[in-house]
């Protein structure tokens, strides 16, 4: 039901874009095939991640000041979408939960389409049922404004500043990885700076199963950009939080970086999965 | 000199909007001609603007809050985009302002990319030297951050509320109507109520000879979408700020809004010009 809103706002997100080409592009569907003919194609899905469903979470959300104005950042979805196409290509149903971008939607993947960080949290909650992997490489704003305008602010003659309060908004990977049989959990740390100390407390904290750490301050990767590189990072076999193991992804393109991630994702899946399966004690 | 270095952060703007597909496309050339390229051009031109240089500015502005965040507003840059191409048709020779857009540079049209509010008006500072009708068409943001953080804003752990202090934005299109010799100014007003009230007060108070007033509140007009409608308004004949003229153009596509625009612009520009000549007393 909440998806089924959601979809129907998909015209006029891609309006705010301005992504005036590309909707007159008939490769620009962003109508999501419906579930029955999505979940057709499935039992023919072949590839070491048939069988597995993978949620990921794309692109930026946008925070609403008024109906003109908001807070947004520079994610630009190209990851989220890589992963996307690359968990397919290994056999996986995938349901992409994207904020507004102007990627169109990759073949034979469900497509969820949201603009705030509220929004993403509801689509996320209502695919979690029988969700495998959950993948959040969104830039999910952690802040929304406590109170927004019905109609667009004035300017108050005279007065110079303008002060925003803002209010936390929900953690949605938390929120995935506090449930209590929570799928496997990947997340995104992307800093500016002391990135393996942010990717660290990041994993513990949120109890993560792996960390994709990207440093977005090297001009030509991260936000917007065709290429990027990434230092993985997930607890050591012991357990412990202390034993940390770290993977270096030297700079490519960003789909052949969700390929190797999920090379390198796949046998820690593996060996994470009986611990969580409904069958165990 | 600020022109030229405003363009080379032209690729990096694409990047940001995340137009992937478009950056591929051979249509889609950022790279305005050189000035003695686009000046080759004018003495060919004919038509009512011919001999007129306007400079349009276009889309939003972003105010960066830190190196991933910023606030904006839902303009796509599609008006100013079709004013461009409409007076170009006229025989203008014309300079496209524009902020960060998905938009393809129309053919014979000189673009400068800007951002932020600040480097907007930087570059309109520059073109005005011999600007004959300037056409304040983007959605400059008021505010910008009182500071903008040179790292990514963590969140406070334990605390569940920001605040953002904004300062006032120049007010680009008063900056150019306070000059000691205005060009004919156009503005515009993007409202959701009280339509008539607020684009009356914005003629006056900026000094314009011209105002269209669009009421962003209707479902497929205005920020993102391909139609339009208008209502112009300028002081009578009388030149008294209570004598206002109101002209309406009912919806249609940009394109052709814009042309109607100009068209019923072009005889208060002929009226207005000899009173700002260089050569008048």
């Amino acid at each position: 039901e909440i998806v089924a809103a959601l979809d129907t706002e998909l015209s006029g997100n891609a309006e705010h874009n301005g992504a005036l080409p590309l909707d007159a592009s008939p490769e620009h569907d962003d109508h999501a095939p419906t579930p029955d003919a999505f979940m057709a194609h499935a039992p023919t899905a072949a590839g070491p991640l048939a069988g597995c469903h993978v949620v990921i979470t794309a692109g930026p959300t946008r925070e609403a000041i008024d109906p003109v104005r908001y807070l947004s950042n520079h994610s630009s979805g190209k990851m989220g979408f890589a992963l996307a196409e690359a968990a397919r290509d290994q056999g996986a149903r995938v349901t992409l939960i994207s904020g507004p971008v102007t990627l169109a939607t990759p073949a034979g993947i469900h497509r969820v389409n949201v603009i705030s960080a509220m929004e993403m949290l509801e689509a996320v909650n209502a695919t979690l049922a029988d969700c495998d992997i959950f993948i959040g490489c969104a830039a999910v704003a952690d802040y929304r404004l406590e109170e927004v305008a019905e109609h667009k602010l004035k300017k108050v003659p005279g007065s110079t500043a303008l002060t925003l309060n803002l209010i936390e908004n929900p953690d949605i990977i938390a929120a995935v990885t506090h449930r209590e049989q929570p799928p496997f959990t990947v997340g995104f740390a992307a800093e500016t700076r002391e990135l393996a100390r942010h990717a660290h407390d990041k994993l513990v904290r949120k109890r993560l199963d792996l960390i994709v750490a990207n440093d977005v301050a090297t001009p030509g990767l991260g936000f917007g950009a065709d290429d990027n590189a990434a230092v993985l990072y997930h607890l050591a076999a012991s357990g412990s939080e202390a034993a940390v193991t770290s993977h270096t992804l030297s700079p490519r393109a960003k789909r052949a970086l969700a390929q190797a991630l999920l090379d390198y994702m796949l046998p820690l899946y593996r060996a994470h999965q009986p611990t969580r399966s409904p069958a165990a004690p």
